[in-house]
């Protein structure tokens, strides 16, 4: 519908200017977002000033950014909101006993997506934020999420990403029947090296994850096994506060 | 740009399909969407259908709902993040302390909109979800977040809302003076009367609020005056740690 010359639609061009703007870069020249997102200038700033007064975008000096009704209108009725309310107790319960940065996340178009991150002043370092994503095969969230998908759904993923997966975890098949078997993964931190991510599946009644919590703790830490049974705990009692029974 | 016969264009029609689902109707059938987002049946499947592909809407059973793309793009490079993450240990800490629900808000389009909460199993009931937007005249967080608004935007407010204003708070300037001075608004619940808001500015270096932090107290409590102390604690961490200063 509403195609350019160039055959994309309004709201190809919609998506392309949210896509734009990220954690590192919140606002932008017209001129700017024009460029990163691929729309001719002209188009550019027609859309923008609708954007605008709608209030999905919002000017702050000569600069645009995300407008807070765009945040209203994609929070109110998300489908994380459930799980985040649930969840949130259970986050800060570990966030206070194992007292290192706590993070849920869901497995979404091949990447892990951060959902809610509660972080501690003296945690160590960790990359992840919220809205953010980061890669199946170089995290424990990505892993876990992976052990416990369904069968169907993670011979797709690898299907599309075996090699990728293989060249960081050459005897995959096996680590991913470890993990079910123990319940958690753990994986030394991609970006920072001193730290060790450990993540639990939240389950649903088929023993399928619904997400992970995880938290990240210094590497060689006495604390990753008590960090488990915490997040294990507290996996368990968001699944049960989502009306799920996870199989023993 | 793109408009219809009707005179709307693409992104008017987008916005009120998104606007059709709040936490009471998380998801909708495609014609009824069509129906409450005021848009022909035609266009709505065809819209809608866009939406699906780009993950801004998603399928579930018969029905749509608002896709997890279109929450990661709303979120990632939201105004909203730095103040949330910023606040967030610090309206733990009040969760921690004063054991009732907390809450973080922001006045946006004349109403008092809801960014965060923490809630606790046991805390009196509240009426406020995150996203979710609330009146300004009934809510101790709109009062405190007027009290603290720089004067044209009172002035401003009081031109569009006065009367209403003035019907729940005859003596309306006196009370914000009030608020001013003793640095925190109180009011009695407006939906469950059992209840009383108690608020507190997040004051940037002028002196406006930057937003307001806020706990639900059981009426006639003896927390009212301990939770005061808490919420100030809070709030000038929270101005501290976005880099302001609020003058004392």
């Amino acid at each position: 519908m509403a195609n350019s010359p160039s055959g994309d639609s309004v709201l190809d061009r919609l998506v392309r200017i949210l896509d734009a703007f990220d954690a590192g870069t919140p606002s932008l020249t017209v001129s700017a977002l024009a460029r990163r997102a691929d729309v001719p200038r002209a188009s550019a700033y027609r859309l923008v000033e609708e954007l605008l007064r709608h209030g999905l975008l919002a000017r702050e000096g000569g600069e645009v950014r995300l407008g807070l009704r765009l945040w209203e209108l994609a929070n109110r009725a998300s489908s994380t909101l459930d799980l985040r309310r649930v969840a949130m107790p259970f986050m800060e319960d570990v966030n206070q006993v194992v007292r290192q940065n706590t993070q849920l996340a869901v497995l979404h178009d091949d990447e892990v997506l951060v959902l809610e991150r509660l972080s501690r002043p003296g945690s160590v370092a960790n990359q992840a934020y919220v809205a953010g994503r980061m890669p199946v095969h170089l995290t424990s969230m990505g892993l876990a999420l992976l052990a416990f998908s369904p069968a169907p759904a993670l011979e797709g993923y690898l299907e599309r990403h075996g090699e990728r997966m293989r060249s960081a975890h050459p005897d995959l098949r096996r680590e991913l029947a470890h993990i079910r078997r123990t319940g958690y993964a753990s994986l030394e931190g991609f970006i920072d090296t001193d730290t060790t991510g450990v993540s639990v599946p939240v389950l649903d009644r088929r023993g399928h994850a619904l997400a992970v919590l995880a938290v990240v703790v210094p590497r060689g830490s006495n604390l990753l096994r008590p960090a488990v049974m915490a997040l294990r705990t507290a996996a368990r009692g968001i699944s049960r506060g989502l009306g799920e029974i996870p199989p023993d």
